[in-house]
Protein backbone atom coordinates (compact mmCIF):
# COMPACT_ATOMS: atom_id res chain seq x y z
CA UNK A 1 0.00 0.00 0.00
CA UNK A 2 1.81 3.18 -0.96
CA UNK A 3 1.77 6.15 1.92
CA UNK A 4 -1.49 8.10 0.28
CA UNK A 5 -3.09 5.23 0.49
CA UNK A 6 -2.46 4.56 4.26
CA UNK A 7 -3.14 8.37 4.96
CA UNK A 8 -6.77 7.60 3.25
CA UNK A 9 -7.20 4.12 4.97
CA UNK A 10 -6.50 6.43 8.26
CA UNK A 11 -9.04 8.82 8.02
CA UNK A 12 -11.60 6.31 6.21
CA UNK A 13 -11.64 5.04 9.66
CA UNK A 14 -11.42 7.82 12.31
CA UNK A 15 -14.76 9.05 10.13
CA UNK A 16 -16.26 5.48 10.59
CA UNK A 17 -15.13 5.53 14.12
CA UNK A 18 -16.44 9.18 14.50
CA UNK A 19 -13.31 10.72 15.87
CA UNK A 20 -13.41 12.92 13.37
CA UNK A 21 -16.31 14.33 11.13
CA UNK A 22 -16.80 16.36 8.06
CA UNK A 23 -16.06 20.46 9.01
CA UNK A 24 -13.47 19.09 11.58
CA UNK A 25 -9.64 20.32 11.66
CA UNK A 26 -7.46 17.43 9.91
CA UNK A 27 -4.53 16.79 13.04
CA UNK A 28 -1.33 18.88 11.75
CA UNK A 29 1.49 17.10 9.67
CA UNK A 30 3.34 15.47 12.58
CA UNK A 31 0.28 13.90 14.15
CA UNK A 32 -0.58 11.93 10.90
CA UNK A 33 2.85 11.28 10.88
CA UNK A 34 3.29 9.85 14.29
CA UNK A 35 0.01 8.11 14.37
CA UNK A 36 0.64 6.07 11.37
CA UNK A 37 4.38 5.68 11.68
CA UNK A 38 5.72 7.21 8.51
CA UNK A 39 7.89 10.35 7.95
CA UNK A 40 6.32 14.36 7.77
CA UNK A 41 7.08 14.55 4.15
CA UNK A 42 5.26 11.31 3.18
CA UNK A 43 2.70 12.67 5.48
CA UNK A 44 2.33 15.70 3.71
CA UNK A 45 1.89 14.16 0.32
CA UNK A 46 -0.99 12.13 1.34
CA UNK A 47 -2.43 15.26 2.43
CA UNK A 48 -1.95 16.93 -0.53
CA UNK A 49 -3.47 13.62 -2.21
CA UNK A 50 -6.75 14.47 -0.31
CA UNK A 51 -6.79 17.53 -1.04
CA UNK A 52 -6.77 16.61 -4.86
CA UNK A 53 -9.61 14.83 -4.22
CA UNK A 54 -11.81 17.47 -2.53
CA UNK A 55 -11.35 15.42 0.66
CA UNK A 56 -9.53 18.31 2.65
CA UNK A 57 -9.51 22.05 2.06
CA UNK A 58 -6.09 23.85 2.64
CA UNK A 59 -6.87 26.63 4.97
CA UNK A 60 -5.14 30.16 4.98
CA UNK A 61 -3.20 31.46 7.70
CA UNK A 62 0.22 30.48 9.12
CA UNK A 63 2.03 27.23 8.82
CA UNK A 64 1.39 24.47 6.22
CA UNK A 65 -1.24 23.10 7.82
CA UNK A 66 -3.05 26.03 9.29
CA UNK A 67 -6.78 25.65 9.40
CA UNK A 68 -6.84 22.15 6.86
CA UNK A 69 -10.44 21.36 6.95
CA UNK A 70 -12.58 17.77 6.08
CA UNK A 71 -14.75 18.95 3.40
CA UNK A 72 -17.33 16.49 1.28
CA UNK A 73 -16.97 17.26 -2.24
CA UNK A 74 -16.74 14.52 -4.40
CA UNK A 75 -16.61 16.11 -7.36
CA UNK A 76 -13.74 17.57 -7.09
CA UNK A 77 -11.16 14.64 -7.71
CA UNK A 78 -13.01 13.52 -10.97
CA UNK A 79 -13.55 17.17 -12.50
CA UNK A 80 -9.82 16.87 -12.37
CA UNK A 81 -8.88 13.55 -13.49
CA UNK A 82 -11.90 14.02 -16.68
CA UNK A 83 -10.15 17.19 -18.12
CA UNK A 84 -6.55 15.29 -18.36
CA UNK A 85 -8.79 12.41 -19.64
CA UNK A 86 -10.61 14.62 -22.41
CA UNK A 87 -7.60 16.23 -23.29
CA UNK A 88 -5.86 13.03 -24.06
CA UNK A 89 -9.08 12.33 -26.38
CA UNK A 90 -9.79 9.69 -24.50
CA UNK A 91 -13.41 10.86 -23.63
CA UNK A 92 -15.27 11.73 -26.99
CA UNK A 93 -17.75 14.98 -26.34
CA UNK A 94 -20.43 12.34 -27.69
CA UNK A 95 -19.92 10.18 -24.01
CA UNK A 96 -19.90 13.07 -22.25
CA UNK A 97 -23.39 14.52 -24.24
CA UNK A 98 -25.04 11.17 -23.24
CA UNK A 99 -24.26 11.00 -19.64
CA UNK A 100 -25.80 15.00 -19.47
CA UNK A 101 -28.78 13.49 -20.56
CA UNK A 102 -29.00 10.74 -18.70
CA UNK A 103 -28.10 12.44 -15.52
CA UNK A 104 -29.61 16.13 -16.43
CA UNK A 105 -33.21 14.22 -17.18
CA UNK A 106 -33.51 12.58 -14.34
CA UNK A 107 -32.35 15.74 -11.84
CA UNK A 108 -34.93 17.81 -14.18
CA UNK A 109 -37.62 15.28 -13.29
CA UNK A 110 -36.87 14.49 -9.63
CA UNK A 111 -35.95 18.72 -8.77
CA UNK A 112 -37.24 20.05 -5.98
CA UNK A 113 -38.86 23.59 -6.19
CA UNK A 114 -37.60 24.80 -3.31
CA UNK A 115 -34.21 23.60 -2.83
CA UNK A 116 -31.43 26.31 -1.72
CA UNK A 117 -29.83 25.14 -5.39
CA UNK A 118 -32.64 26.47 -7.38
CA UNK A 119 -31.97 29.98 -6.05
CA UNK A 120 -28.72 29.76 -7.17
CA UNK A 121 -29.98 28.97 -10.57
CA UNK A 122 -32.19 31.83 -10.48
CA UNK A 123 -29.20 34.25 -9.34
CA UNK A 124 -27.22 32.36 -12.68
CA UNK A 125 -30.29 32.91 -15.00
CA UNK A 126 -30.29 37.12 -13.98
CA UNK A 127 -25.74 37.05 -14.25
CA UNK A 128 -26.54 35.50 -17.72
CA UNK A 129 -28.29 37.79 -19.20
CA UNK A 130 -25.28 40.84 -18.47
CA UNK A 131 -24.84 42.03 -22.40
CA UNK A 132 -20.98 42.53 -21.21
CA UNK A 133 -20.42 38.57 -21.21
CA UNK A 134 -18.56 37.25 -23.48
CA UNK A 135 -19.02 33.42 -25.05
CA UNK A 136 -16.41 32.32 -22.40
CA UNK A 137 -17.76 33.69 -19.53
CA UNK A 138 -21.53 32.90 -20.42
CA UNK A 139 -20.66 28.97 -21.04
CA UNK A 140 -19.03 29.35 -17.44
CA UNK A 141 -22.30 30.79 -16.25
CA UNK A 142 -24.70 28.18 -18.18
CA UNK A 143 -22.53 25.33 -16.80
CA UNK A 144 -22.46 26.46 -13.51
CA UNK A 145 -26.80 26.89 -13.87
CA UNK A 146 -27.15 23.15 -15.29
CA UNK A 147 -24.93 22.02 -12.12
CA UNK A 148 -26.97 23.77 -9.65
CA UNK A 149 -29.89 22.27 -11.21
CA UNK A 150 -28.45 18.77 -11.15
CA UNK A 151 -28.44 19.84 -6.96
CA UNK A 152 -31.26 20.34 -6.89
CA UNK A 153 -32.94 16.61 -7.32
CA UNK A 154 -30.75 15.89 -3.68
CA UNK A 155 -29.12 12.93 -4.83
CA UNK A 156 -25.72 13.58 -3.15
CA UNK A 157 -23.82 11.17 -5.63
CA UNK A 158 -25.64 12.86 -9.18
CA UNK A 159 -24.57 16.29 -7.81
CA UNK A 160 -21.34 15.72 -7.16
CA UNK A 161 -20.98 13.27 -11.29
CA UNK A 162 -22.49 16.63 -12.47
CA UNK A 163 -19.93 18.71 -10.92
CA UNK A 164 -17.12 16.65 -11.76
CA UNK A 165 -18.15 17.19 -15.44
CA UNK A 166 -18.34 21.10 -14.84
CA UNK A 167 -15.27 22.04 -16.91
CA UNK A 168 -15.67 19.37 -19.22
CA UNK A 169 -18.91 20.78 -20.11
CA UNK A 170 -17.63 23.91 -20.68
CA UNK A 171 -14.43 22.89 -22.22
CA UNK A 172 -16.61 21.14 -25.02
CA UNK A 173 -19.21 23.70 -25.61
CA UNK A 174 -16.46 26.61 -25.77
CA UNK A 175 -15.03 24.80 -28.47
CA UNK A 176 -18.46 24.19 -30.19
CA UNK A 177 -19.20 28.02 -30.13
CA UNK A 178 -16.79 28.35 -32.96
CA UNK A 179 -19.17 26.14 -35.40
CA UNK A 180 -21.97 28.35 -34.49
CA UNK A 181 -23.08 30.98 -37.24
CA UNK A 182 -24.35 33.89 -34.88
CA UNK A 183 -23.12 33.75 -31.11
CA UNK A 184 -25.59 36.45 -29.96
CA UNK A 185 -29.03 34.62 -31.46
CA UNK A 186 -27.78 31.14 -30.17
CA UNK A 187 -27.39 33.02 -26.55
CA UNK A 188 -30.59 34.60 -26.78
CA UNK A 189 -32.37 30.96 -27.56
CA UNK A 190 -30.57 29.31 -24.82
CA UNK A 191 -31.43 32.22 -22.05
CA UNK A 192 -35.07 31.45 -22.64
CA UNK A 193 -34.77 27.82 -22.45
CA UNK A 194 -32.74 28.16 -19.09
CA UNK A 195 -35.81 30.18 -17.91
CA UNK A 196 -38.10 27.67 -19.18
CA UNK A 197 -36.45 24.87 -17.47
CA UNK A 198 -36.36 26.99 -14.13
CA UNK A 199 -39.94 27.58 -14.34
CA UNK A 200 -40.72 24.38 -15.01
CA UNK A 201 -39.02 23.02 -12.03
CA UNK A 202 -40.50 26.27 -10.24
CA UNK A 203 -44.24 24.65 -11.42
CA UNK A 204 -43.35 21.26 -9.90
CA UNK A 205 -43.79 19.76 -13.20
CA UNK A 206 -41.33 17.62 -13.62
CA UNK A 207 -42.42 15.76 -16.70
CA UNK A 208 -41.72 19.30 -18.58
CA UNK A 209 -38.52 20.30 -16.89
CA UNK A 210 -37.13 16.81 -18.22
CA UNK A 211 -38.00 16.95 -21.88
CA UNK A 212 -37.10 20.93 -22.10
CA UNK A 213 -33.40 20.06 -20.69
CA UNK A 214 -33.20 17.05 -23.20
CA UNK A 215 -34.33 18.98 -25.94
CA UNK A 216 -31.93 21.90 -24.91
CA UNK A 217 -28.66 19.81 -24.52
CA UNK A 218 -29.09 18.00 -27.67
CA UNK A 219 -30.12 21.66 -29.78
CA UNK A 220 -26.89 23.28 -28.81
CA UNK A 221 -25.19 19.85 -29.75
CA UNK A 222 -26.98 19.56 -32.65
CA UNK A 223 -26.80 23.05 -34.23
CA UNK A 224 -22.95 23.59 -32.92
CA UNK A 225 -21.82 19.54 -33.24
CA UNK A 226 -20.42 18.04 -36.24
CA UNK B 1 -2.38 27.73 -8.08
CA UNK B 2 -0.70 24.96 -5.77
CA UNK B 3 1.87 23.18 -7.07
CA UNK B 4 -0.27 19.70 -7.29
CA UNK B 5 -2.35 21.77 -10.20
CA UNK B 6 0.53 23.19 -11.31
CA UNK B 7 1.74 19.48 -12.70
CA UNK B 8 -1.54 18.48 -13.94
CA UNK B 9 -1.99 22.39 -15.97
CA UNK B 10 1.45 20.96 -17.56
CA UNK B 11 0.20 17.25 -17.78
CA UNK B 12 -3.07 18.36 -19.80
CA UNK B 13 -1.32 20.68 -22.18
CA UNK B 14 1.58 18.53 -23.28
CA UNK B 15 -1.31 15.83 -23.64
CA UNK B 16 -3.52 18.72 -25.55
CA UNK B 17 -0.57 19.27 -27.68
CA UNK B 18 0.00 15.56 -28.65
CA UNK B 19 3.41 15.94 -26.91
CA UNK B 20 2.13 13.04 -24.50
CA UNK B 21 -0.04 10.22 -25.11
CA UNK B 22 -1.98 7.98 -22.82
CA UNK B 23 1.02 4.58 -22.62
CA UNK B 24 3.93 7.00 -22.49
CA UNK B 25 5.89 7.19 -19.90
CA UNK B 26 6.08 10.01 -17.46
CA UNK B 27 8.83 12.72 -18.05
CA UNK B 28 11.15 11.91 -14.47
CA UNK B 29 10.53 13.98 -11.31
CA UNK B 30 13.51 16.05 -12.42
CA UNK B 31 12.26 16.89 -15.76
CA UNK B 32 8.73 18.32 -14.61
CA UNK B 33 10.53 19.91 -11.94
CA UNK B 34 13.13 21.86 -14.30
CA UNK B 35 10.08 22.44 -17.11
CA UNK B 36 8.01 24.11 -14.33
CA UNK B 37 10.48 25.56 -12.09
CA UNK B 38 9.95 23.74 -9.37
CA UNK B 39 11.63 22.11 -6.57
CA UNK B 40 12.02 18.00 -6.71
CA UNK B 41 10.09 17.38 -3.87
CA UNK B 42 6.96 19.35 -5.54
CA UNK B 43 6.88 17.47 -9.02
CA UNK B 44 7.32 14.23 -7.03
CA UNK B 45 3.95 15.32 -4.71
CA UNK B 46 2.49 16.52 -8.46
CA UNK B 47 2.85 13.35 -9.51
CA UNK B 48 2.18 10.98 -6.55
CA UNK B 49 -1.28 12.65 -6.90
CA UNK B 50 -1.57 12.41 -10.57
CA UNK B 51 -1.40 8.65 -9.37
CA UNK B 52 -3.72 8.74 -6.67
CA UNK B 53 -6.73 10.11 -9.66
CA UNK B 54 -5.81 7.50 -11.92
CA UNK B 55 -4.11 9.57 -14.14
CA UNK B 56 -0.96 7.81 -14.16
CA UNK B 57 0.34 4.25 -13.00
CA UNK B 58 3.63 3.67 -10.98
CA UNK B 59 5.30 0.93 -12.61
CA UNK B 60 7.71 -1.48 -10.50
CA UNK B 61 11.49 -1.46 -11.47
CA UNK B 62 14.42 0.26 -9.90
CA UNK B 63 14.27 4.03 -9.08
CA UNK B 64 11.04 6.36 -8.02
CA UNK B 65 9.99 6.97 -11.40
CA UNK B 66 10.84 4.15 -13.25
CA UNK B 67 7.94 3.21 -15.73
CA UNK B 68 5.49 5.94 -14.48
CA UNK B 69 3.13 5.36 -17.51
CA UNK B 70 0.27 7.67 -18.69
CA UNK B 71 -2.98 5.83 -17.88
CA UNK B 72 -6.82 6.31 -18.48
CA UNK B 73 -8.91 5.48 -15.55
CA UNK B 74 -11.19 8.30 -14.61
CA UNK B 75 -12.68 5.91 -11.95
CA UNK B 76 -9.77 5.87 -9.29
CA UNK B 77 -9.65 8.78 -7.90
CA UNK B 78 -13.49 9.27 -7.23
CA UNK B 79 -13.74 5.72 -5.75
CA UNK B 80 -11.42 6.80 -3.60
CA UNK B 81 -13.27 9.94 -2.79
CA UNK B 82 -16.43 8.33 -2.48
CA UNK B 83 -15.35 5.76 -0.22
CA UNK B 84 -14.48 8.67 2.21
CA UNK B 85 -17.70 10.42 2.21
CA UNK B 86 -19.65 6.81 2.89
CA UNK B 87 -17.23 6.86 5.62
CA UNK B 88 -18.28 9.97 6.86
CA UNK B 89 -22.16 9.59 6.32
CA UNK B 90 -22.32 12.07 3.64
CA UNK B 91 -23.82 9.58 1.18
CA UNK B 92 -26.49 7.97 1.90
CA UNK B 93 -27.05 4.17 0.54
CA UNK B 94 -30.77 5.27 -0.65
CA UNK B 95 -28.62 7.82 -3.35
CA UNK B 96 -26.18 5.17 -4.52
CA UNK B 97 -28.97 2.86 -5.06
CA UNK B 98 -30.73 5.44 -6.97
CA UNK B 99 -27.70 6.38 -9.46
CA UNK B 100 -27.39 2.47 -9.82
CA UNK B 101 -30.75 1.98 -11.04
CA UNK B 102 -30.09 5.50 -13.44
CA UNK B 103 -26.72 4.27 -14.79
CA UNK B 104 -27.27 0.39 -14.93
CA UNK B 105 -31.07 0.26 -16.28
CA UNK B 106 -29.11 2.61 -19.23
CA UNK B 107 -26.30 0.83 -19.82
CA UNK B 108 -27.95 -2.53 -19.76
CA UNK B 109 -30.77 -0.72 -22.46
CA UNK B 110 -27.45 0.03 -23.97
CA UNK B 111 -24.95 -2.92 -23.98
CA UNK B 112 -23.06 -4.44 -26.61
CA UNK B 113 -24.14 -8.30 -26.48
CA UNK B 114 -20.50 -8.48 -28.46
CA UNK B 115 -18.31 -5.94 -26.39
CA UNK B 116 -14.99 -7.52 -24.75
CA UNK B 117 -16.81 -6.43 -21.15
CA UNK B 118 -19.39 -9.05 -21.68
CA UNK B 119 -16.87 -11.90 -21.65
CA UNK B 120 -15.55 -10.64 -18.63
CA UNK B 121 -18.98 -10.78 -17.08
CA UNK B 122 -19.24 -14.24 -18.50
CA UNK B 123 -16.16 -15.09 -16.42
CA UNK B 124 -17.60 -13.45 -13.10
CA UNK B 125 -21.05 -15.19 -13.38
CA UNK B 126 -18.59 -18.94 -13.74
CA UNK B 127 -16.60 -17.71 -10.72
CA UNK B 128 -19.87 -16.53 -8.63
CA UNK B 129 -21.27 -19.98 -8.94
CA UNK B 130 -17.76 -21.34 -7.01
CA UNK B 131 -18.96 -23.02 -3.81
CA UNK B 132 -16.12 -21.88 -1.54
CA UNK B 133 -17.24 -18.30 -1.52
CA UNK B 134 -18.05 -16.19 1.70
CA UNK B 135 -20.50 -13.30 1.12
CA UNK B 136 -17.23 -10.65 0.92
CA UNK B 137 -15.80 -12.51 -1.89
CA UNK B 138 -19.37 -13.28 -3.46
CA UNK B 139 -19.92 -9.39 -3.49
CA UNK B 140 -16.52 -8.21 -4.62
CA UNK B 141 -17.37 -10.45 -7.73
CA UNK B 142 -21.02 -9.17 -7.78
CA UNK B 143 -19.61 -5.51 -7.80
CA UNK B 144 -17.20 -6.36 -10.69
CA UNK B 145 -19.71 -8.16 -12.69
CA UNK B 146 -22.24 -5.10 -12.69
CA UNK B 147 -19.65 -2.56 -13.38
CA UNK B 148 -18.11 -4.83 -16.53
CA UNK B 149 -21.74 -4.53 -17.82
CA UNK B 150 -22.03 -1.13 -17.60
CA UNK B 151 -18.76 -0.90 -19.51
CA UNK B 152 -20.52 -3.19 -22.32
CA UNK B 153 -22.76 0.19 -23.31
CA UNK B 154 -19.45 1.75 -24.68
CA UNK B 155 -19.75 5.25 -22.73
CA UNK B 156 -16.68 5.62 -21.21
CA UNK B 157 -18.14 8.13 -18.64
CA UNK B 158 -20.68 6.16 -17.70
CA UNK B 159 -18.44 3.01 -17.26
CA UNK B 160 -16.14 5.29 -15.06
CA UNK B 161 -18.71 6.14 -12.74
CA UNK B 162 -19.94 2.68 -12.23
CA UNK B 163 -15.95 1.95 -11.91
CA UNK B 164 -16.04 4.66 -9.62
CA UNK B 165 -18.71 3.31 -7.27
CA UNK B 166 -17.86 -0.33 -6.98
CA UNK B 167 -16.17 -0.39 -3.84
CA UNK B 168 -18.88 1.96 -2.31
CA UNK B 169 -21.04 -1.15 -3.71
CA UNK B 170 -19.28 -3.50 -2.08
CA UNK B 171 -19.49 -1.93 0.99
CA UNK B 172 -23.51 -1.00 1.13
CA UNK B 173 -24.17 -4.52 0.31
CA UNK B 174 -21.75 -6.42 2.65
CA UNK B 175 -23.37 -4.43 5.34
CA UNK B 176 -27.00 -4.92 4.04
CA UNK B 177 -26.44 -8.82 4.40
CA UNK B 178 -26.74 -8.39 8.12
CA UNK B 179 -30.06 -8.05 7.34
CA UNK B 180 -31.08 -11.40 5.48
CA UNK B 181 -32.15 -14.64 6.76
CA UNK B 182 -30.88 -16.20 4.02
CA UNK B 183 -27.39 -15.79 2.58
CA UNK B 184 -27.38 -19.08 0.70
CA UNK B 185 -31.20 -18.69 -0.55
CA UNK B 186 -30.47 -14.78 -1.56
CA UNK B 187 -27.08 -15.46 -3.59
CA UNK B 188 -28.67 -18.68 -5.37
CA UNK B 189 -31.42 -16.06 -6.28
CA UNK B 190 -28.78 -13.25 -7.12
CA UNK B 191 -26.89 -15.75 -9.46
CA UNK B 192 -29.99 -16.42 -11.45
CA UNK B 193 -30.41 -13.11 -11.82
CA UNK B 194 -27.20 -12.34 -13.41
CA UNK B 195 -27.57 -14.79 -15.87
CA UNK B 196 -30.98 -13.92 -17.25
CA UNK B 197 -29.37 -9.96 -17.28
CA UNK B 198 -26.37 -11.88 -18.84
CA UNK B 199 -28.46 -13.66 -21.29
CA UNK B 200 -30.66 -10.95 -22.14
CA UNK B 201 -27.96 -8.29 -23.32
CA UNK B 202 -26.33 -11.26 -25.03
CA UNK B 203 -29.82 -11.82 -26.80
CA UNK B 204 -30.15 -7.93 -27.85
CA UNK B 205 -33.08 -7.01 -25.68
CA UNK B 206 -31.94 -4.12 -23.99
CA UNK B 207 -35.25 -3.50 -23.18
CA UNK B 208 -35.94 -6.98 -21.23
CA UNK B 209 -32.34 -6.68 -19.82
CA UNK B 210 -32.95 -2.68 -18.39
CA UNK B 211 -36.25 -4.61 -16.47
CA UNK B 212 -34.50 -7.09 -15.13
CA UNK B 213 -31.48 -5.10 -13.62
CA UNK B 214 -33.83 -2.55 -11.85
CA UNK B 215 -35.90 -5.56 -10.69
CA UNK B 216 -32.61 -7.40 -9.44
CA UNK B 217 -31.33 -3.67 -7.36
CA UNK B 218 -34.52 -3.10 -6.22
CA UNK B 219 -34.99 -6.23 -5.01
CA UNK B 220 -31.85 -6.91 -3.09
CA UNK B 221 -32.39 -3.87 -1.03
CA UNK B 222 -35.85 -3.90 -0.34
CA UNK B 223 -34.96 -7.64 0.78
CA UNK B 224 -32.04 -6.10 2.97
CA UNK B 225 -32.76 -2.45 3.58
CA UNK B 226 -34.19 -0.92 6.59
Amino acid sequence: MRTHQLVQSWLEEQLSAGRLAVGDRLPGERTVAEQLGISRASAREGIRVLEAMGVVRAGVGSGPAAGTVITANPGAALGAALRLHMASSHLPVEDIVQTRLLLETWAAAHADASAPAMEDAGALLGAMDTSALDEKEFLRLDALFHVALAEAAGNILIGAMMSSLRESIEGYTLQLTRNLPDWPVTSARLRAEHRKIHQAIKNDDGALAARLIARHIEGFYEEAGI
